[in-house]
């Protein structure tokens, strides 16, 4: 079953806002085990929306349309759909003695621009809406079952749920699985690399890769003669996918690797400490992420200047003018501040150089040094070197800091540790 | 001139992403005059690459692609390009040897499927990646101008920028000039309200607004017979705007709130520390987000529980007890203490209920309390109530404590200190 979305906004061609709204239908079809063939976006226009319904409709079994059905004269979405059925408007009285009663209800006539938002293509039924004026309705255009919603995110969301899904579920092929596995620590083309023969041997898989530097999510798709088969290939593939790259996946279902971390730490019942400076409050922010947070993360410093690095956490001004700011002392003593300062059970230190400017021949852009302090165990330093940009040194120090906790958290106690 | 977009990748289509990059590009081509006719969204799938790309072409002057052009077998764009104008691919040798030697830098051999990202149509032009190994390249399709791009929004923005920019520069209409105003402490219903004739008032001039919580921007797209006829109609305008808009005004030209915080601390010579607790680090990270910020942030300290509060900040446990977190005192208290570890000219903190727990009758979700600490005067606390979810409490409490820190750094200094 294929479907297709239309979204109608001139701000969005303009590119005043994201389509969030896309995304969110999308998923939702997706859901469904319903291939989402296109998505597209016109103006408020009535001839090419006109045009871009009767094209996709020639594509899809099912149109999901959003947007363009409020009372002013650049909401046309309405008027396009009679045109591309070719069938007149015709005004729905239970709709207008509705819209006339939420005016009353405000004390304020109806303006005459709202009768706009009764009417609705001749044979089409109406999709109520409960928390707005203008009603969606459902047509059928060639082969293709049309919905048409309005584009407030609100209102569409709950009209979908209640008008458009259960419809929906009815005729959804339902013969779809999807589970997505987290990688940290190789690239998209060696995860490519490791997998690329897993699409011959399992028919009706299929793999994707999404990076959000530096974590890549690995989907596995898997359709079958039912939900309950493709579950079951979906689960066997992604055992193999897990035996091919190892370590490097660290979760599943879309759960970054902070919060993999932060499970961790919890199950731990560890508190945490950070003290970062190339990084520049991203390693806090990517912690801080994960709702429930605040409950191990007792202290991010942000700690750009040597005073702070003194002031705060008591980094001695010998060592950084001995060594420098960026070097295995410095972080060892940041993490090992971070730790007494904020009273935590693990500290992480991040300190480098994020570029563009201030590298040198001995320590150049990319340089990292990453310390982890314990109350348990000897303080571990770390040397790193990442490349690319600014952002993307900052991102893989951060992410190498948040793994650097995570074994550490994950790690069973040491030997000596469990014979106490 | 007609511009369309066409972005790429099963990601999209099912929803798993928004889709950032075609807001990203829709927004840069209406500021250059362009009229963006339509947005649309495929799958990797070759032949509806291909067949999106042929459509699109026929309508628009220039098309802009993105993503699809990585190293992996789901990575098809430049096949589909290729089968879309009928030519063979061809192998760039000089793009190769930069993806080989990215590989050697990495001490690393260049896995095979990397070869891929070499390949171009025949007879086009190659746009350069400075920052990845994906290339993008410009060719002509039909009569129209198109532009593939990688789908990695870092990349793909600098490529935009020194390899498509220049090229649509030249042959833009350049009869359209897009003022952008920043506005901070209105609601986007408001700023309608108080504009809402201005459109009838002035022929050929558009107002949009876009929304990024919780500022807002307001562009003024003015079109004439030349583009120096738009200019002055556009800055005519936005001083209407400016003047009816008021103090809410606070920049230009897409300048975040933290950008022109930044530069007034800067212009005064102040160094600045932030002490924050419900934001999370989200105060910091909008302050690091401008270049340079390293120069005037000394300390960013995320005091999440009262032990920290106490032993980074000094925060005196009786006060913490006798007057709780998240109380004036509290607030003082830390900014005071931010202002004193880091050695600072002038100090932020921010403590409060961001929710969704944590709420009671006295104290609201919502509430937040504010400090502003500076060597010269008293403290300045300022108690704040907001609405809505953790994450818009959170950007309202951290725009809020900006805000204080930029009026503070602006305000001419006080009749005392001048007479010093």
């Amino acid at each position: 079953m294929k479907a297709a979305i239309l979204t109608v906004g001139t701000e969005l061609v303009r590119g005043e806002i994201v389509d969030e709204n896309a995304a969110w239908l999308a998923s939702r079809l997706t859901s469904l085990g319903i291939d989402v063939v296109e998505r597209c976006s016109v103006g408020d226009e009535k001839d090419r929306i006109a045009a871009a319904m009767t094209r996709l409709a020639s594509q899809a079994d099912v149109l999901l349309v959003t947007g363009g059905l409020g009372p002013t004269a650049d909401d046309v979405t309405t008027e396009a759909a009679a045109l591309a059925l070719g069938v007149p408007l015709e005004t729905d009285p239970a709709v207008l003695e509705r819209i006339r009663q939420r005016w009353a209800a405000r004390g304020r006539p109806m303006p005459p621009n709202n009768e706009r938002q009764a009417m609705r293509p001749a044979g089409s039924r109406p999709i109520a809406n409960p928390t707005g004026t203008a009603p969606g309705f459902s047509v059928t255009l060639g082969g293709c079952r049309v919905h048409v919603l309005p584009g407030v995110p609100s209102e569409m969301h709950r009209m979908y749920t209640e008008g458009v899904l259960p419809e929906l579920s009815r005729s959804a092929p339902r013969n779809a699985h999807l589970v997505s596995l987290r990688v940290y620590g190789l690239a998209e083309s060696e995860i490519d690399d490791r997998l690329a023969d897993i699409e011959r041997l399992e028919p009706g898989v299929r793999l994707g890769f999404r990076v959000r530097y530096p974590e890549v999510e690995v989907t596995i798709a898997a359709r079958a003669e039912n939900a309950a088969v493709a579950a079951v290939r979906a689960h066997a593939v992604a055992s193999m996918v897990r035996a091919r790259l190892g370590d490097a996946v660290y979760g599943e279902d879309g759960e970054r690797l902070a919060a993999v971390v932060g499970r961790a730490l919890r199950d731990r019942g560890w508190r945490l400490a950070v003290a970062e400076s190339c990084t520049g409050g991203l390693l806090g922010a990517l912690i801080t992420s994960v709702p429930g947070s605040s409950d191990y993360l007792l202290l991010d410093a942000v700690v750009y200047s040597n005073a702070s690095k003194q002031r705060v956490l008591g980094v001695p001004d010998e060592l950084l003018r001995a060594c420098g700011a960026v070097s295995a002392e410095v972080a060892q003593a940041m993490a090992e501040g971070a730790l007494r300062v904020a009273g935590a059970d693990v500290a992480v230190a991040v300190t480098g150089i994020a570029g563009p400017g201030g590298g040198t021949d001995g320590k150049p852009v990319g340089t990292v040094w990453l310390a982890l302090a314990t109350t348990g165990e000897a303080t571990r330093v770390e040397h790193r070197l990442f490349h690319g940009d600014r952002e993307r040194i900052q991102q893989a120090a951060a992410h190498a800091a948040l793994w650097l906790v995570g074994r550490a958290a994950s790690a069973r106690p040491t030997v000596s540790g469990e014979r106490i």
